[in-house]
């Protein structure tokens, strides 16, 4: 039986408990991929690092001559010397490479449970990008028929019902909602490494945002095949738990070094920008010429990227994600593009994040378009402006208005009663600019508008009068700037 | 004899060697302070992980029962046990708080000659941001006379020079101007920890600009007291070439865990969201309950502070300065500020900024007003135009014009033959964005009114019409838009 439990929430992201049998991981959690054959870091090892639970590939055991025989006789945990969670790949990517046919989805998740695995998937198709909208459907109707029938065989809650459906939005809701349906708990997203590889964050987004939108809340979602750190928290704001990571081995194989804000090539590098054990213990030429170079890149490969996990956690739990975001998808433009992909649906992502935060903290233009501001913006039509009110941008409050506001941007007007409480109070803004000022007046144009009976008087600074002006147009009958 | 050589440059910020007598150190560089009292971390352990110098306190050395006799008969760098450089700080701050005046500039300078010192810093006055322009002034001429005067005791190089001036830009500068005079390599700027402490980035930069402005390129510059890794990359990016840092420990006496983008409490978190060797062996339980948290403490603070150094020297090799600002600068809306009030002097860091970098990544807004943007709107000037000039910026070319150029936001037009050439091949940038094209049209503004013989044609995709109008506004009878 797996279940999941959410702890805390912020935009679409959450922190919870993944519990699997009687094993529990917390999320947002990494699940390091382990090739039985080439083991950088030892399964034991990684525990030892506090990895609560790891994905391995079924098909690469059930063709290993050296491995198939010890893992149907001893089981998984044994024979990699592991006993946190353990999940299994089908092999589908494998099946889809060498056509392997005799490897069934019966047969792999027959396996998969044979071997001792604790979340079994079944043999879906991943549907490439390049693949036209009739094809994706197909192949759609093809993984859920698997599904269906796994579940005849894993009939015990621990099959993962993978959401496929191409580059289609609308496919890929679709797939989320009869995933549902079959009331599996563990949904893995599918085949958007191709996406994430060619940097197509925006599509990414789309893709993402499409199957949270249906999938229900209490669904535990792996983005199948994400192991940069530089892009999770943009994952997990969309919603995702889970994350798996071969990235950590592969990019050390071949010399590329992370970081949370993308990778360097060892070869290049003159220092080494990180905190981790191993750049504090060696000089870059020391790593560039160690015998255990590939080791030692592949200890730090995966401590950046267990770092960034506990950054998320963290920030998720303070309410502070939308920083980490921020952060994040700077470093890359393409990651910015899918940034501000995710920013154009606020007004969608509004409806599931928190209320109250720790703080909000303004990084750029960007951050007027954050929920804060959007729910705010909306929030603020609470307050009741009587017959006449006055929209204080500067501080000037005249004594014959029935009521007073503040004016703070991006958010927009506040009760001095509510000069305290989030996020005016809990808000840090640098000195003025346009982007602030004018989500701001966006909020005031909302509340003037709302409220077409009352007149209202707005005193502004005189450098800020011809944006007020602008923003407000067309509404110059409700309101005097004195 | 200190002397320093500069060996590549982004922005005003350099990577370069330190020479201290034999003694060669790379900057940027940290210096750790160390309080021979309280030694969380020793300074042999700080030689293992491989800092070259560090910094200590005259004025405690000279105090203290313990060690003043020791130091005195065996020399700073046998009672510390550290080989590497040696800087001491006067006392002046002591002074200040104590008012000892018995501990003259005559005696500190020969109490640090006597215990072996290599970097001497004479008794200069800490003028704080609240003293008026007269105050200031006043202070500074005693500064400068104290200067002098340690020189005739301290005539082998090995002064370190203070600029001095409060928060008063042409002080800054006068101070600037006379240090020089004296000779001196190694140049503090004194007196900017209460700027830095009450997140006064926006005058921090206008004080350190203007001394940098002054002071010979070929000087060695010294943040004095700026020890926070949130701030290094701003430092850094107006030429700071020497940090020091007894924040790393005073930080973990208060429970405060540092990172590169703020700080936080300890008792506050419940994720360690850093890759270093404490934060990876322990949970955040074991680190709060351990009765050595404060010297783990003290060794994540100096890890981060370390690895952001590391992170900075690389991107000034690289030419990606301007990325690390960005990003460090987001993390608190003050040092938004800082950052913005730096750009705002791009066309002065331009004169001395390189030509050509490794890349550009657009991150945001804050983007088009970067050096390399500003350098090619005037470099563009080059590319004649002829009689008649094509400019597309949606790839739609007439045959019939003499020139043609394309058009990349931020940077402006260009020829197909510099396509592959820096910035224009090497710039990577999201989906055009307002911001953007307009920076971008500056440039075709400033290339029209270049060429006023020249009839212009400018072909623009519709959604952008209006922007081009709105940026070319006065230049109607110059372009045809087509």
């Amino acid at each position: 039986m797996i279940s999941f439990e959410v702890l805390h929430k912020d935009i679409w992201a959450r922190t919870g408990r993944l519990k699997v049998g009687e094993k529990i991981a917390r999320t947002p959690l990494l699940l390091p991929v382990i090739n039985p054959h080439i083991q950088l870091i030892t399964p034991s090892e990684m525990q030892e690092m506090g990895i609560e639970a790891l994905i391995t590939n079924a098909y690469i055991f059930s063709k290993s001559r050296e491995f198939r025989e010890e893992a149907l006789a001893r089981g998984l945990h044994d024979v990699l010397g592991f006993d946190g969670i353990i999940m299994t790949d089908s092999g589908a990517f494998q099946q889809s490479v060498y056509g392997d046919v005799a490897f069934s989805n019966k047969e792999t998740v027959q396996f998969q449970r044979s071997i001792g695995s604790e979340i079994i998937v079944p043999m879906d198709i991943a549907t490439p990008p390049d693949r036209d909208y009739s094809g994706a459907r197909e192949e759609l109707s093809t993984t859920m028929a698997r599904i269906t029938e796994a579940l005849t065989i894993i009939d015990d809650g621990h099959l993962a019902a993978p959401v496929q459906g191409g580059i289609f939005p609308d496919l890929r809701e679709d797939a989320a909602a009869r995933v549902n349906e079959t009331g599996a708990t563990f949904c893995p997203i599918g085949a958007v490494v191709p996406l994430m590889e060619n940097y197509r964050y925006k599509e990414l987004v789309e893709v993402v945002l499409a199957v949270k939108r249906r999938l229900s809340p209490s669904s535990c979602v792996h983005l199948f095949g994400a192991g940069h750190p530089a892009m999770f928290a943009l994952a997990a704001a969309m919603g995702c738990d889970v994350f798996d990571s071969a990235a950590y081995a592969l990019y050390a194989r071949e010399g590329r070094y992370m970081t949370p804000s993308g990778s360097l090539k060892l070869n290049e590098l003159q220092e080494l920008p990180c905190a981790c054990h191993v750049c504090r213990t060696h000089t870059v030429e020391e790593l560039k010429k160690s015998p255990e170079k590939e080791r030692l890149l592949a200890l730090h490969n995966l401590s950046v990227s267990l770092a960034e996990i506990s950054r998320i956690r963290q920030a998720i739990i303070d309410g502070t994600l939308w920083e980490v975001v921020d952060e994040r998808c700077r470093s890359h433009p393409r990651l910015l593009e899918g940034y501000r992909e995710l920013l154009n649906h606020s007004g969608e992502l509004v409806q599931r994040d928190r209320v109250s935060k720790r703080r909000f903290f303004y990084r750029g233009d960007e951050s007027c378009a954050r929920t804060e501001v959007i729910r705010y913006h909306s929030a603020c039509l609470r307050f009741k402006p009587g017959k006449t009110c006055h929209i204080s941008m500067n501080d000037q409050f005249p004594d014959d208005t029935e009521s007073v506001f503040q004016f703070k941007p991006p958010f927009g007007i506040y009760p001095s009663e509510m000069a305290e409480t989030f996020p005016i109070g809990q808000s840090e803004i640098p000195g003025w600019d346009g982007a602030m000022v004018t989500a701001g007046l966006q909020g005031v144009r909302k509340y003037i508008e709302y409220y077409p009976e009352t007149r209202f008087t707005i005193s502004c600074p005189q450098a800020w009068i011809s944006t007020l002006e602008y923003s407000l147009r067309g509404l110059e009958d409700k309101y005097v700037c004195i």
